[in-house]
This record gives C-alpha cells, structure tokens and sequence, in this order.
C-alpha cells in the first residue's frame, strides 16, 4: 500500500512519512489528526473507518480522508489510530485481529487509560506488542467531520502509556505522529494516568453537565438561560461534548472519579455549612483558596 | 462641582453629560464604568473612593479617576456608583446619606438586589427615592483597578431593579450612564433578579469554586495541575473572581442559591447512581439532555 507517487516524500522535514494511515471514527479528535499530519506533510494516504455512511462521505468532502475502507482493511494500514468512544474499543480491537498487518502500529486516543490496555490485551493476545495506548489531552465542545481542526493539538499535552511488550521503535513512531500534530508528549503508567484525569478532566465535564441538566430543567429555564453571561459560557462550555464519548469515559474511571466527586461534595458540604450559618470568614477562606489557586495555575 | 473647563461639552454625542461622577470602589466593575463613560465622552469629572490609599492612585495613574476624594464629598457628585462588595453597601449609603447632594443620584453594581435594598432603606431613609439599584452582567477573573476596561459591559445586560419610590428621570439616567458604556438594560423586580441569578451565575462560580477548592488540597496537585488542559481552564476561570466580593454575594443571596444546590446535588446523585450501576443509557440521557440544552443556548 506504499504509494508509488509520493515515493520522493517518504522523509518529511522532521521526520518519515506514515505511507497509510487509517482512522477509525473521523471526528473531532481523528479528524483533526488526518489534517494536522496532512498539513505537516507526514502522511501519504488517509483511510476512514466509521458506523456512519454519511459521516465518512462528509469527512471525504471536507479532505479529511481519501477513501472510507472497511475495519478489515484498515488493519493493513501502516498506522490505525483508534478515535472512538473507549467503551467500543474492544469490540474493534478484536475485529481488526485477525486482518492484522506483520507491521502494522495500532494507537489510540482515548480519555481513559487503565480499561483501554485491559480491553487490548484480551482481544489482541499476542499481538497486543503492536498497540501503543495514547491520550491526546484536547478537545472541543464540538464533534463531527466538521469540527476536525489542524490545529486542535498544538502546544497541547499527549500522554502515551506504553506497555512492556511495546518495542521502542513503535513508541517513538507514536510519539513522533503526535508531535508532527504540535504535540508535546509524555508518556506514564496507565493507572496514574487514570488517576490524575479523574480530577482534572473528567470532574469538570461532570460537574459541567449536572449543573446544566439541572439549569436546563427548570420551569423558568428560558428566562434563566436569557441572562446568563460570560462566566456560564466558559463554566458550561465542556458540557456540550459528545454524551456518548463522555459517557464511556464516566464508565470506564468511574472508581476514581466517584471518590473524587465525595471530595467535592466535602467541599461543597463545608459552602454550605457557612452559608447557613452566616459564616463569611469560612467561606471567603475557602474562596482565597480556590482564587488562588486558580491564579497560580500556569497562564495560557 | 460643575468643571467649567468642559462647559462646552456638557451635551455628549448620545445624551447628557455626567458632570461628576463619583466612583466607590475603583477595581475592575467601577473602573470600568469610568473608563467607558471616558471613551464616550459623557462624564465631566470621575472621582474616586477606596479604602486603600495605594489602589487609588493607581487608578488616577491609569486615568480612572481625576483625584481620591473622601466618601463625604463623593456625596456631593451628580451620580455617584457604589461598586464594592454588596456586604458593605448598607454602611457605605449610611455615611454618605448626611452629606447626599439634593439632586445626587446613587445606583450601585452589586450583584444581588433584595438585600441591598433593604439595606438602602435602612440607610438611607426618605432619601431612598434617590438610588436606583442596577447590576451589569459582565465581569472578569481579574479584579483591580488594572483590570478596568472600557469594553467590559459592551454587548451585556444590566438590570435595573427600579424602587417605586424612583423618579422615572432617575431611573432613565442611570439606563442612559450604561447604554453610553454599551450594555443593554432591562428592568427587573429585586427578589425575581436574585431568584434567577442564582442560577444562572451564583450556582456557576460556586461550583467552580468548591471543585477548585477540592484539586488543589490534593497531595498531587502539582502534577494533576500540570494535565489540565483548555476544559478545566475554561470550567474554572470565574474561580479566581474576588473572594471578597462572592462571599457577599453567597451570603446575600443564600436562601436561593442553597434552594439550587439542593437540585444540582439531586442530579450528581442520579449520575453516581449510574455510574455505581454500570448503567450507560441512564448516564447517556444525562449526558444528552446537558448537551442539548448547552447547543442550544444562544451563540456569542
């Protein structure tokens, strides 16, 4: 499948080109990959996967793919990423198999971490060597062909969790793609992974999307919604996420995230207790934490 | 007090000019103001009162202000804008109220509106007639006088909670002084302003606050910290907002804001249901209505 009419582009500026790479699920995190490598000049041809006939039609218009291809092709590819709801990765996983190129490099870029290696194990046996877990840490309140952005993972975080059966060279091939998107990449264990995006990345999305249901629900919702202002747009944002990626992401780390969430009702317990109590030096003390703490966090 | 300097500029493009506008409290909310009626030409002289010496002549550096004046003279301005946290507007309007101007004009920018007229009655006595309570829906992270901007209420709504004691002209030229700053006014009764604002704004910075609280306290909150990406800086920015100032708000409006805990906490516990049960169509109906409602919400 190497194209013989890009042979003199094999080398890009920084590094080799990815012959064919496949996508499956050619939306916002996918998407944005196939155009931030095409852009970059790191990619030869695009092949996407998707349940969505209409979907892949779109993302073929929009020049995010050259061809959609069937799961079983894909697995030929020199480089499949996996940009699907990491509730399905599995079934997929298992799918691909037994289609599976000697050298093909499989990755992903799923929010959780600890399931994802577990669900890879069991349907790849012994050649779960070739799967090389990522989690580009970014994203967008939209989803869709159309939301794919080429410049959606510049300067922003990629974490990869290798697994000991990885050889380095399929690491580095992993690394090298997301740094040609204008990655920085780190890599970590996989349950520390889980660990730390519970509180960072997963907690807002569920508070987030609580507070809107509860907003959305209320018999006066218009009138409320009418004066809201910047800071419910920015608070809010991240609540319009895809329900069904979030939703296997809340599933999939569920354990961390619900002992974070007792940690916040704590807090929320301790707001409450000072409001009812007319106490304002406890709650102006825990604000000054928050505000400061927010303040000190890195500008962007 | 009239600057017979500007006397030819007593008319401005739009409206009426302020001839001395006294500004309370000359950070981020009140500098704001005098710097859009500035831009506008619509304000003679901007005095300013604060309680830090160091502060104030930072906002004469930054142009805000043309001099510090005690609260006593401010007294004697044609409109004088109270802009500090609404826990200490009952005593502030109590120490002007000896030394108010016949014709002066007090309006305020506090953002809650039943407390704080209670508290002017209380102050002010059969001089109430002469404040119209307002509150501008803008605001930022920063406080300050170096974060006053004059395209702060440009696009925003301001709601006015006129007082039937109210002369129609008062009311129309505290309407007029934040049209001159961009915003667009609407008038509000003061119990129906704090019902919906806890909500829609108070619930959001809540929230945000608690959580923020919660993964800084963390033993790991450097390195958790260090992965957040552009979900948690948007979800948190209105943390870093004046304790001071919501600590006020919070107390003031306790009764409504705890009234939509209660509702947000119902809604957290149906995901943890969810989530404990390992049921992916409860968590994705959440999910789904939280998205919906958030696309929906009017594009800026």
């Amino acid at each position: 499948m190497t194209p013989a009419a890009t042979g003199a582009a094999t080398q890009g500026a920084e590094g080799p080109l990815i012959p064919v790479l496949a996508v499956i699920g050619v939306g916002l995190i996918g998407g944005s990959v196939a155009l931030a490598l095409r852009q970059a000049g790191r990619v030869g041809r695009v092949l996407g996967v998707g349940r969505n006939a209409q979907s892949l039609a779109r993302a073929q218009a929009l020049g995010l793919i050259d061809a959609a291809v069937t799961p079983e092709e894909a697995a030929q590819a020199d480089v499949v990423l996996l940009a699907t709801p990491v509730g399905g990765l599995g079934a997929m996983l298992a799918r691909l198999r037994p289609h599976l190129g000697a050298a093909t490099l499989l990755t992903d870029a799923g929010s959780t971490k600890a399931e994802v290696v577990e669900a890879a194990r069991a349907a790849l046996g012994d050649r779960v060597a070739q799967f090389v877990p990522g989690h580009p840490i970014a994203g967008a309140e939209r989803s869709g062909p159309e939301a794919a952005d080429a410049g959606l993972y510049r300067g922003r975080t990629v974490i990869l969790t290798p697994l000991p059966e990885n050889p380095p060279a399929g690491v580095a091939r992993v690394r090298d793609l997301w740094q040609a998107c204008g990655a920085r990449v780190i890599d970590m264990d996989a349950a520390a992974h889980d660990r730390v995006l519970a509180p960072v990345s997963h907690m807002p999305h569920l508070l987030a999307a609580a507070y809107m249901a509860q907003v959305a629900a209320a018999a006066d919702a218009p009138a409320r919604l009418a004066l809201a202002g910047t800071g419910f747009r920015d608070f809010t944002r991240i609540a319009a996420g895809s329900p069904e990626m979030w939703r296997d992401i809340f599933l999939s780390n569920r354990a961390a995230l619900r002992a974070e969430l007792a940690a916040v009702r704590a807090v929320l317990d301790q707001a409450e207790q000072a409001m009812a109590a007319g106490d304002g030096g406890a709650l102006e003390a825990l604000l000054e934490r928050a505000a400061q703490a927010r303040r000190n966090w890195r500008k962007e």
